[in-house]
C-alpha cells in the first residue's frame, strides 16, 4: 500500500489509500488574499496565527505555507518572499503540531521553508515543465521530503486527461532518476471548473483511478477549483469530495474551515428580526443572536465538507467501527447548561435517533 | 447504454448510465408506519395524497407503492393487499402524473397493481429465491415491465459480494430464459449498514461496477439502510450517494423529502426562545416563527440528499450546462417581497457570489 509519510517535529500524517483523507488547509496564502497580503508587508501576523489554529481545530491534519504576497516596497518576490517563509513555518510550527506544506512558486522560498522546517514537510510543488523538474527535483532528494507533482508541462495544461496522465508519469520517471520513490510524489491531474467543462468531475475519477492503479501513487487537488463559478459552491464541493475519495483521492488542497457569519449578514438579519416585531432582550450579543436566530456561529467551525469526509471516510473504511463519526456527531452541549453563549445548536450538529 | 424505460401514461422516466439519477420515492409504504397503516384499514387516504404530492415535489421520479398492510380486522394479506395496491395505485396516477413502481411480497398484489398501472411500471421485486422466479418472471414477461432484482437467495442475503454478484447474475440469466432482457433487469446489491460491517460502502462500490460492467443493468438500493443505526445519518446518506452514483449507480428508493419541522421541535424552541427574553408578537405562526428561527419549515420541501444527488448528476455530466443545478439553487423571493410568511431562508438555500 502507498503510503506518503509527512511530518512535523512531533506528529506524523499519512497519505495513503488505507488511511482517512488528508485534509491539507489551504489559508495561510495571500494570494487573493489583499488584506493579509497587506498585513504581511506590515509584519502582522495575526491572521496568519487564527488561520494556523481554527484550520487544525476544524481537522485539517497538514498545513500549506504560501508566503506568495508581492510587496508594495519591493515587487521582486526572489527577494521578498523567502525570508517571509521562514519567519511564517517558524511562527506556525510554533503554534499548532502537525506537519506543514512548503507552497511557492519561488525556489528560493521553498529552500528557505526546507531549512526551518522541522520533521518532514511536504513540498509544493514541481510541474512537468523541464525548468522546474530540473530545480526542483534537487531540492525533494536533498531535503528527502514528498512533494506534490502538478499534471502540467511546457505546454501548459491540457484539456486531455490522457495528456495529463503522461505528464504525471514523465514527473515519476524523472523523479525515479533522481533516486526519489514514487511514494514520495503525491500527483495533482488537475480540476478544472464543472461548469466550464461537463466531464471535470469525470475526468478527475477516472484519473485518480489511473494513477493509482498504473503508477501507485497518491493524489491531491485543489477541491474547491470544481465549482468556480456556480451557485451554492459548497454543494457541489460536498459530493465532489466523497466521489473523488471513492475514486482513490487520498488527499485535497482545501479550506477546512466554514466562513464565520460576518458582521453584514448579522446586520441584515436583525433588521428583518427587528421589522417582524419581535423585541429582543437588551444585552444579546452578536454570537448568542446568531445561535438563536439559526445563523451559525460567529466563531470558526468546521466547515459542511469536513462532514461530507468523515463520512466518506467511513464509507472507505478508514474510520474504524465509525469512531470519528460518532465523536464529530456528538451532541453539543444543551442550551443553558453551560451558559447563554453556548446554544444547543453549535456546530448545526445534532444526533439523531 | 443500457436503458431502462418505466413510463406513466404521460410521463417516461429513463434509468441509464447516461442520465441523472432516477429517486425512486418510498414513502407510501404503511411498513413501520403505524399511525398510516391504521388511516389504511380505516379507507383513509389523505397522507397517501400528501405523500404523493410532497414526493414529487421534492424531484422523485418514480413512485413507489407498497400496500403491504396487516389489517386487524383480517390478517391475511393474499385478500387484502391485491384490492388495497389498485386503490392506491388508481388514487397516485390520478393525482401525479410521474410513473409508478409496483412494490409488494405478495404475488396477487403485484398483478393487482399491474393490471390497473397505465404506462409502464417498475415492479419490485424479485429475488434469486427459485419460488419467487419462477412467480414473478412470467409476470415481468406477461406484462412486459423491469423489475427490480434483489441478490439474496434461499439461502437468505450472503455477506459476501461476489455471492451477492452471481445470485443477481443468476436472476439475469433466468430472466433471459423467459425472453427478459438485461436492460430491464434493475439490480439491487442490497446495502448493509457501514455500522455494522465497515466494508459494506466498499462492497456497494464495488459491485455496482461489475454489475454495470460484466452484466450491463442498471441498479437500485435502499440508499437509507447505509446509515442505520447511525448518529447524523443525513450526513452518511449524503455522502454515500455521491459515491454510489461515481460507481455507477443508477437509481435509488428513498425519501426525497425533507422532514418538516414538527410540534415538538417547535415547542422546545419557543421556550427557549421565551427563556432568553426574547418577547414575539402575537400573531406569528409556526411557519413564520421556524423561518426566522432557522429551524428550517413546517412544510415537506427537498431534503439534503436531494442537493447531492443533484450535484453528483452535474459531476457526472448528466446535466448538461448545470442548468438543473442553477434552477434548483436559484434564490427564493426575499423576505418581505411576497408577505411575511416566506422569508429569504425558504428551501435553506441562497445564490454565492
Amino acid at each position: 500500500m502507498t503510503q506518503t509519510i509527512v511530518e512535523s517535529k512531533t506528529k506524523t500524517a499519512v497519505i495513503g489509500f488505507d488511511q482517512p483523507f488528508c485534509v491539507i488547509g489551504e489559508r495561510i496564502n495571500p494570494t487573493g488574499r489583499k488584506k493579509l497580503a497587506a498585513e504581511l508587508e506590515a509584519g502582522d501576523f495575526s491572521t496568519v496565527e487564527k488561520d494556523a489554529v481554527a484550520q487544525v481545530l476544524a481537522g485539517a491534519t497538514v498545513l500549506d505555507i504560501n508566503a506568495g504576497v508581492v510587496y508594495n516596497s519591493n515587487p521582486n518576490p526572489n527577494e521578498t518572499e523567502p525570508p517571509l517563509m521562514k519567519k511564517i513555518v517558524e511562527l506556525v510550527q510554533g503554534l499548532v503540531d502537525v506537519p506543514l506544506c512548503i507552497d511557492s512558486s519561488v525556489p528560493g522560498a521553498l529552500e528557505a521553508g526546507l531549512e526551518v522546517c522541522e520533521g518532514r514537510p511536504l513540498l509544493n510543488s514541481v510541474t512537468g515543465e523541464e525548468e522546474r523538474l530540473e530545480e526542483i527535483l534537487p531540492l525533494v532528494k536533498k531535503y528527502n521530503v514528498p512533494v506534490v507533482a502538478i499534471s502540467n508541462d511546457d505546454t501548459g495544461i491540457s484539456e486531455d486527461p490522457d495528456v495529463r496522465f503522461a505528464v504525471a508519469k514523465k514527473i515519476v520517471e524523472r523523479a525515479a532518476d533522481f533516486g526519489i520513490p514514487a511514494h514520495d510524489i503525491v500527483v495533482d491531474p488537475l480540476v478544472m471548473p464543472v461548469g466550464a467543462m461537463g466531464t471535470a468531475g469525470l475526468q478527475v475519477f477516472a484519473l485518480v483511478r489511473r494513477l493509482r492503479e498504473e503508477l501507485g501513487v497518491n493524489t491531491t487537488c485543489g477541491a474547491s477549483n470544481i465549482s468556480f463559478g456556480l451557485p451554492n459552491r459548497h454543494g457541489i464541493n460536498n459530493a465532489f469530495l466523497p466521489m473523488a475519495m471513492g475514486a482513490g483521492m487520498t488527499s485535497a488542497i482545501m479550506n477546512p474551515v466554514a466562513l464565520p457569519i460576518g458582521p453584514k449578514k448579522i446586520a441584515e438579519k436583525r433588521a428583518e428580526v427587528e421589522a417582524s416585531g419581535i423585541v429582543l432582550p437588551a444585552d444579546m450579543d452578536d454570537e448568542a443572536f446568531c445561535q438563536m436566530f439559526g445563523l451559525g456561529s460567529t466563531k470558526p467551525r468546521a466547515g459542511k465538507e469536513m462532514e461530507a469526509i468523515r463520512a466518506a471516510n467511513f464509507l472507505t473504511n478508514n474510520d474504524p467501527h465509525g469512531g470519528e463519526w460518532i465523536k464529530f456527531n456528538k451532541p453539543p452541549a444543551k442550551a443553558g447548561e453551560e451558559g447563554r453563549g453556548r446554544g444547543g445548536r453549535a456546530g448545526g450538529r445534532r444526533r439523531r435517533a
